[in-house]
């Protein structure tokens, strides 16, 4: 496992990510991720402005959408550590066990079809492409 | 490429699902994946079926949620057949251009931090187990 | 595209591994994925023993399960030239199209219930570790 | 993890498809598969029904070779879960050692000449269309 | 396909993106992706931004080394744009035949191992954890 | 896990690969891959013919390189085994932190910009077909 940045160890360039990250989300908590990504500020400092911009920012989806659809490409690709954070964050910000139940069953459903296509060889209709 | 069975072809078993598609649908038109798939009528029933059931019927998610997922799904997979059927579907259902932006730039960060998160071999924190 | 290597411009080293796919294969036709290898000899030499020997060679899975197996990758992983190629050896060597409306079943299911096991983030039973 | 529903919490819904599980593999034993599915019932009863239907039901594929297509795109994919449980499956219904060794060994070379086929951006043959 | 946004009907915002990519690779060409991108400006200019920093700034990596990872992980993926792209770019900083095709053998070699260690279910070894 | 083959109780077979990598290495450690390949003898002499070819033979590409390419696939599939040992050589063969940094980057940036790819739809421009 890669050596976690602790608050204490981290540099003034990380601890300004790690304010930011906990002002942001209302909570005194850093996930391990950040703290693995630190021993890399550049990522670091990247990584967390477009997770910032593009979960929390302004736009078009509403909170909860957007964390389904993380969370569709995260199981999909089979990332332990994004399932099990982005579950978190999308029941806290109002997935229930219901809306969780039918997201995985369209992701199984698109993971089998996506198969059923490729195998099949079949050609994109005129009218789609 | 898989030989497509047309409806005039098609034995009754088949056309049923097709005639089926159509009426759910409130279209003339079965595009190339049924097509394929009715080399194989079970499979066709069965996945038709599923789609019926998953992208149509009851339930807790909206139908553009549905097709978003779909999309970030095969997006992901690189399934060109079903990238371009499933955009048009969520465009007919209510997809605006920018909502597409923002599933992209999601996709897309999911696909990059999925992966900073195995190369980086972050073990998942206790309260999120 | 790759420029392909066609047997009178390639080298004696190029044209022994042409030879011994067209022995083998008691054919006169090389196909295209050989003849772009041919622009890095070690990489043809390398994966056509390989090919030959795992695909073609001694063992205790008949030719038509190989071939199954081999498809069952290249649908997963969409290539698109292997899933051509492979489904015409298959059913060369005896795969019916029902036996590959079940493969593709299997196929779909399987990449389905990947995703179920990864995003319900299922433990091993003590009784399969 | 996901709570696993016990048989004795199980509502009748899924008391019944555990029952079916059990008299249908002939044993006392329900895995953490179908446990956390029934989390979500539809998904629960979708899911086994399709498994019942095309890992045991008739059809020209024997159960061996069901099972190692399955194997082989589970380990594409990586699914632990998935692995260990149908390897499990695999060696019940006759895969010997050396099966699964060549097994392991199409599926690398699958999974090895995809990418090949990929990177040197080979065309289909005219005659594989 | 997407519709592209050419220079001329395109905005500020996006002219000033295009000229940046002009300018910083010394060329009056702009490819398909940012005029696709184009469509959605936010993203155009993070993709942009960082494709710019991370591929042509300053690092410890040389500009062909960063193409041959770019590369390993696009020929992985199967992202026909990708690989036609950045083979050229690769090749256009240095990259030669013989290194293409030692690049090909190790990605192909990868993709294989890693399912020999996702097959076996080996465990990795305490000094590497 | 796959039961691993300890020197002690390995066959002569086994025993002359076991021989040759610790000798290629300089070191008395045989690592658990090798171990549960020589479950499959034949898999285990051809696994190791490779890679010793490729990631330690003559060629083009310097030893660091060839590691980070490893890497990149393996980040990619996230295959926690090949990520956790291929670390560990990448270091040992000279990768600083700072270069696995921006290693990480590259491969979160080519996994993201393969998915705007698909996403979008592009279309590969003429000049890189």
């Amino acid at each position: 496992m890669t050596p976690l940045i602790e608050y204490e160890q981290a540099s003034a360039q990380v601890r300004a990510v790690y304010d930011d990250i906990m002002t942001t989300r209302k909570t005194d908590y850093v996930n391990n991720l950040w703290k693995a990504l630190a021993n890399h500020p550049p990522t670091l400092e990247r990584t967390w402005a477009r997770v910032k911009e593009l979960m929390g920012g302004a736009g078009s989806l509403d909170p909860v959408a957007r964390e389904m659809i993380y969370l569709a490409v995260s199981v999909t690709n089979n990332c332990t550590y994004c399932i099990a954070t982005h579950s978190a964050a999308a029941r806290s910000k109002g997935m229930s066990e219901e809306m969780f139940g039918e997201l995985m069953a369209i992701v199984g459903l698109a993971n089998e079809t996506n198969r059923l296509a490729n195998g099949y060889r079949v050609e994109v209709d005129e009218r789609y492409r």
